[in-house]
């Protein structure tokens, strides 16, 4: 997956380049201020050669025998992830997993806002009131637009995953975390992470049996 | 990663033939009696070979020109995934997400019920009541193994994550989907399934810079 004017990265390096995130604020709220290859690749859980060639795509790190700077790698890390600010993001389909995901805080502790949700019928009755305003799909593609949001939580049933997909994009969304049970089909340029909870379960389920 | 007595069968395998029963059960909706490999491979978002090559793990399927017994092979794929029947899981962790998670409906779905629910503190105040029983730790070795529940999904903080992985375990839990954002380490015949939310947005995030 290629991002303009960069070199061709491993999308599995860019979710690692997330868990070294998460070593390192840990590390800074011990109070540690450099850290050995060896030690943050044990932390997150990899050899010290993949940490070091997954670092090596965003320039030079650390200092032989030093190690790295753990303020310094976080920042650099933070900023390549776009994580060093907070990221508006709208969700799609308002569910029961819309409104649990409305609702869930840890997006926000990294770097996330969900600042409105849509739904082919926002004035539903619903288990509970989100905090966020729930509009209606005419209004999608404005505010997208009006306050140049680029990513968007798909949470609609299967059947209807591909139509907003192709409203999104239309709109201006170039990533969408997709938890609806359906291939999507878009522009290579739109990039598309697939969750389904159901499949992972399924996955457990496989390797659990006797 | 090896099941008992199975042949060593890619993880990813396994992840479509999660995907190819979702299309044959929209086939079966449909009405449609039988499928051209080619077709089903369209519908699943990956090539003939591919299909032919997953299923041939499991046996001899289909036949030359005339192509896949949609209600035979999806019964196959149910058997082999344990979706055939409904299964118990337990959820440890009941705070936002794991709340949020009680109350999802996809799950049950798919042939998964969660029975019954963890947490260190089963009083405290929650935004909403579950339908299931939340119990305080100390009860949970007992009722995995009264109730032969081999899967937990895993929703506390990333800190107690560790701790509470190796008393599932401990209890004879096997498979394991969890949420919390550090990497487990646990004996390697137990199936860790790791899902962050805040990751997959933070992958996005990235691709998504201009």
């Amino acid at each position: 997956m290629k991002r303009n004017g960069q070199p061709d990265i491993p999308r599995k390096t860019i979710y690692r380049l997330s868990i070294y995130s998460r070593c390192l604020a840990r590390l800074r709220e011990n109070g540690i201020g450099t850290v050995s290859s060896e030690a943050l690749a044990k932390a997150a859980g990899v050899k010290p050669t993949q940490l070091r060639k997954d670092l090596a795509y965003f320039g030079t790190f650390g200092t032989r025998g030093l190690g790295y700077e753990v303020a310094e790698l976080s920042k650099k890390i933070c900023e390549e992830l776009g994580t060093s600010r907070l990221q508006p993001v709208i969700l799609v389909g308002v569910g029961h997993l819309g409104l649990a995901l409305l609702s869930y805080r840890g997006f926000e502790k990294e770097g996330f806002e969900i600042v409105a949700a849509f739904d082919a019928d926002p004035q539903r009755e619903r288990d509970k009131k989100a905090k966020q305003p729930i509009y209606g799909m005419d209004k999608l593609a404005a505010l997208v637009r009006e306050q140049n949001i680029k990513m968007a939580i798909l949470t609609v049933p299967a059947a209807a995953a591909q139509e907003v997909a192709n409203h999104l994009v239309a709109a201006g969304i170039t990533g969408i975390l997709n938890f609806a049970p359906i291939v999507i089909s878009l522009p290579e340029e739109v990039m598309v992470n697939n969750v389904n909870l159901a499949i992972e379960l399924e996955n457990l389920s496989y390797f659990t049996q006797e």
